[in-house]
């Protein structure tokens, strides 16, 4: 779980309010996807150097899309042309942030992270995204160069929906949709394979099945870290009032978006109630196993530990044992024998133990 | 678990705002019944296409009722000829939505679950339904021809209570009050049944018993995701202080069916309680049984490998064995043997082993 | 715990406000014992017929205890006549009421449970009561001819405390401090038995302790999920401030009311806490049994099954056995095998076994 | 548990408002020690009745501690000199209130309980105390002559402090601080104790420590429900802004009490959950010595049964049984049996076992 | 858990107010390390005499680093220098206090823990610091000379960062921000050793991994005890909108530094979590392993017992019987037993045992 805070502890004692990069580098160069647009015209460029970022255009949408934030240079000069706070820009820097929203004088401040689940190992990583936005312009920052936005990239080539018509509020609005709707299909991925997990816990078939529900179970109180700050920076975001967030057209479309992440979070708390019921399960066939394993112990040695007796009598060398001169006293002996056992295995048998 | 979101999944990336039908359809073509009403005359036509519905009437209630929401060509005549707020419409036909209650300019909007209890597979589904009230229109959205409101069709026909006399959102009360009615008639009928659950358990009787109180666990945890939205829709409902319910007349029954919601709720969680309970009863049971088990087991062993011990040494073929030559050695031995037993019996005894 | 909405169930889709008797019938015809007083004279009447009330009285309170809800025309009658609101009628005659406060604007509308507990089932029934009031009177309305108020009557008659010079507030309060005043009764009877299971768990002595503590169990959730609400009406009704309660002279008994359902609900808190221990403890008594049982045996085991062993190997036929032959074999034996037994048993002595 | 509440059940329908004395009586007769002070003379008499009470004196402190409480008539003469409103009175005289403030016209009330720890019996003693205070006195009342308050007094004597300059407000917060100082002195020496007991755990030496463990947490839940109403009570003592307690001079001591009170409940909670650690800690160590039986019982079992069925075989009476004349068949009978020993004795000794 | 109060209780009864350490002296002699500067200039001075403190100037901030706190008459001397109100500097002296924020007139009052982790003995240890601070002047209070400020310090010689533009409030948060990290830091550490401890658990190869597993919750306790008061000491400070911390230029520093801590908190959480699934993990791993020796168990007797047995009947001396006399009889003997053997082998096979 120590996926949060890595090089916070390396940096420890730094001044507060200096640009460090903490994090792991992703991209070998950062770079910005400059985009401009409104309802007619899309303009889009990949630039490397903040200096060849084109002017700002009136009654146009800006999106800079920064990847790679590793370079404190590069993300000086980007905050300098931008006017970003300087809390918030340090912020974008240390990738151990926990979500949250933030209002400074010049723009808004939102900070989460993306999911992405690795199957193979049970395993999910996380990416920090950040939003700066203000009237004029959103500037978004990754790490890597993800692929979670490309519907709406494609959304925005192809005039599809409002985008296009919206400022940058409501283009904030349609990224941070397609994260949370990321957060869903990863938590029912999961969840899908939680519940294919009950069969196997009431048949006890698989050998690890214990090291599965508690990879699980790690796996979503790891999402829940992740998500649940995400529904306090909705919370915060709509009942901040903010002048960059269109109150009447775009802020509804929040509201909604803050219902999706309570479902999520809902649906996180309901799986995790199932592994906790699984675990129970598992014991209890534990127990009932142990239970039977001790039955069989129990019949074997009750009805055969006393024969065993009474045939060591009987092999007893003494010199006067009067049955064994008897002719038939074997055949009873046998007879004897095999109503004993008939006898326990009645017995057990009305106990109910097989 | 996954009775939620799943189409959701598939849909990742769409454009927020544009009209997709999330679930399973469930009738082949879709139609409004509309009916039309005031204290003196019901009108009922069932129509399929949005041009035949008949004109609004002064002074009258009407009540759309949309059954089928997969056909989205439809859906959007629906939404235009009603002027249904896009972001209201496009919950309707998500049919993954958590309950809610939300207020646009021109109407409300508020999405529920119906539930259905399928007894033989122990297994509780789900159906969305979405009320869309203004001044003088109700209009509600189902995915199929159900009957959980057919009483209220009967009432309305046969004029009885006040609500031929009363608006839309007296209606919108009367069909929620039926819901929720059906949700506490789940509950209850469930409760009967895990009732009955206790004498199982601690007569230890069926072998499923496990099985059978993981299942009622799963579904009342279900059936709590779906009713406790409700009551934060009602509450909702109520503090909004919306110009569409008359404050005086009507709210007071919204806030009886809040009460009654909450009921339905705490109920849930008593039948919660009582199922965990029943499992450590269960598992006391198998305690028990393991120690009875060991009992037994441990008795038997604990008188008889001593005596085969005995057999055993008289058995041996040691020349020099005195014992074996006196007369009454034989007898003396089963003696000893018949009083060991009984000793250790006795001992068993009085460690309350039986 | 299907003690709730048993008859809900069956009255499903009936119109919300029409007055339908939802319990059980439990006296024969249903009737009103009418009281009015003041400081200075009591009156009181047994009527049958709302038709005989004797006319209100000017600076007197009157008190309708009407028993028997089970006649619909009968309650209609006492309806129209005490001008009760529709919906708290509704309440009234449904048994199945979560306790709560409602304010109309004609009169106050109490509805809460009272309890008693049959010790011999360890069940604990409920029987609901409501109260009407406002500057001139209180209704109350119970199932059956209970005994919970007779020192409230007594009082009356005999012109003790405050209670005659005080209106239908007070009297209100005079008669839920008599109810709560037995929740407290009620919950420390049962507290009393809780406290002595602790010496029977730690003793392990009683066979069914472990059904005792589930029914206590169950109880006391039954107990919470009656008094609970009882807080909330309480709180409710002092917030709210009506004209009907005089907020100087009555609400603060009304307060102090609260602060003794809180100190209950804490005590059901209690004694469900120690609940839960004891089963921990019993569970713990369960695993030093076993554990002890489990001595016995390994310690029988582990001495007697090697000896026998060596027995059997003197028992063999091989024809060259040297041992055999020798004269003091036999007692060498012997002394090896006790020698091995006492080995043994200071092994297991010092492992703390015995 | 049934510390609280005792007779209350006994004066069940008794009419509220009431004067009745609900506890033991713990001294002979009621007697007030009166003092009054201010910055240059202390006057301190012991006065069995009322009547003798000296008039109050301008510019002074008048403290009335009243120890006893079981006598009507005496309190009554008490209430009325005072002007002690009814209901306060009647709480003071019921010793099993939960601690609470209130506020009436002519003064304040606070009433709250002492604690004392029996520490042979592992069991937390509660006497309650009640403050009534205005701008000119402060009246206390115990139900035995204790000594807790004994450093206040003596400093009172020494002029120590601000506790001589101040008012009846700091003085009630000298008394309250030594109450709440000595809930801390309990909590931390219960919580010593219950640091001891990991060890003894751990070390599973003693036998009664599941006992030890269930009376602490039995008398911790007990220290919970006496402090935690100490925390409320104090909040709303803080927040009633009353005129009887100077804003200024003295509130702010009352909000360090406070801090302190939530200091000492986190510090009761702290231990709650070690003994609960403490538990798990102890089930752990059962399982692993039952474990440890279980191998003991396994090796010897798995070793011998085994040998002796081959001793068995060799000590059958078949006439053909071609090893048994075979001169060496005895040696190599037992260096298969030695083999076999020391192979199991591997194969336990790779299963980690021994 | 007994690293609060420890003192207290000792001087349990002393007058509030007055000056008293409570806690263990840490340095022979308390001194001031004092400072004065602005962006220009820095002064630091090493004083052992309130009388030697050099006087204050314009324009400049200052900061007493008081250390040691158990001279009394030292701390008087420093309280009246500085005008600090007795209830501050009381708390100031008493180092078992929780996390707070109080204002006065004349200066703020925060005091909160810093923390030390000793790995070897896997023990937290804590270091009470105080803060007061005003317009003019930072005092700071710490019980010995420890070093986690070493890097403010060092940046105030620097010059590095706002740290000497800015006045008293800032340096508070840069002091708070830096034990703030430390908590971080801490709690990553302690992190990263409970990730390692999955696999021990899983592998089962330590014997006193529960023993570690305890620590390490004890330990995260007791850090939650010592930051879940920080998260309110901030919140208070916040909210509070003292003068003494300007709104617009240093406040956002704190809300910053407020998500630091509830980000901390919530590690703590999920680290024991994590514990208790281990804790699960573990017993899950005991009952598996004990299932595992039964098996062994059960096996072993199952097969020998009932041969035992077999061979014994052929042992007795019985003068008729007649398999004895068969010349083969020893040989199908042998191919009963061993197709026995076999026999229950498939069986337990089957079973699926091993």
């Amino acid at each position: 779980m120590a996926r949060f805070f890595k090089k916070r502890i390396e940096n420890q004692g730094m001044p507060p309010g200096s640009l460090i990069f903490i994090g792991t580098q992703k991209v070998e160069t950062p770079f910005i996807k400059y985009r401009d647009f409104n309802a007619r015209e899309l303009n889009l460029e990949k630039v490397l150097d903040t200096e060849e970022l084109p002017q700002p255009k009136k009654h146009k949408t800006q999106w800079y899309n920064v990847i790679g934030l590793h370079d404190t240079q590069f993300m000086e000069k980007v905050s300098s042309r931008l006017h970003i706070h300087p809390l918030a820009m340090e912020d974008v820097m240390n990738t151990g942030q926990r979500a949250k929203f933030e209002e400074f004088n010049e723009h808004l401040f939102i900070t989460l992270k993306m999911l992405r689940f690795q199957e193979d190992e049970l395993m999910v990583n996380s990416e920090q995204i950040s939003f700066i936005l203000n009237h004029d312009f959103l500037a978004t920052f990754q790490e890597a160069d993800g692929d979670t936005f490309d519907p709406i990239r494609s959304r925005l080539q192809r005039n599809k929906g409002m985008i296009r018509n919206s400022g940058p509020d409501y283009l904030t609005y349609a990224l941070l949709d397609s994260i949370v709707d990321n957060y869903i299909y990863l938590i029912e991925s999961m969840g899908e394979k939680i519940d294919d997990l009950e069969l196997k816990v009431l048949d006890n078939t698989e050998k690890d099945i214990l090291r599965q529900i508690n990879a699980y179970k790690r796996e979503l109180h790891f999402i829940l870290k992740v998500v649940k700050p995400v529904r306090e920076l909705l919370a915060n975001l709509i009942k901040s009032q903010s002048v960059f967030i269109r109150q009447e057209q775009v802020l509804p479309y929040f509201k909604d978006l803050e219902g999706l992440v309570t479902h999520a979070i809902e649906s996180v708390e309901t799986y995790r109630t199932l592994l906790t019921d699984y675990l129970t399960l598992y014991h209890s066939g534990m127990s009932t196993k142990m239970n039977d394993i001790m039955k069989v112990l129990t019949i074997f040695s009750a009805i055969f530990i006393p024969l065993s007796f009474f045939a060591g009598v009987y092999g007893t060398n003494f010199q006067n044992l009067p049955e064994l001169e008897y002719e038939y006293s074997y055949f009873i002996f046998w007879g004897v024998m095999v109503s004993m056992a008939v006898g326990m295995l009645f017995y057990f048998k009305q106990k109910d133990w097989f």
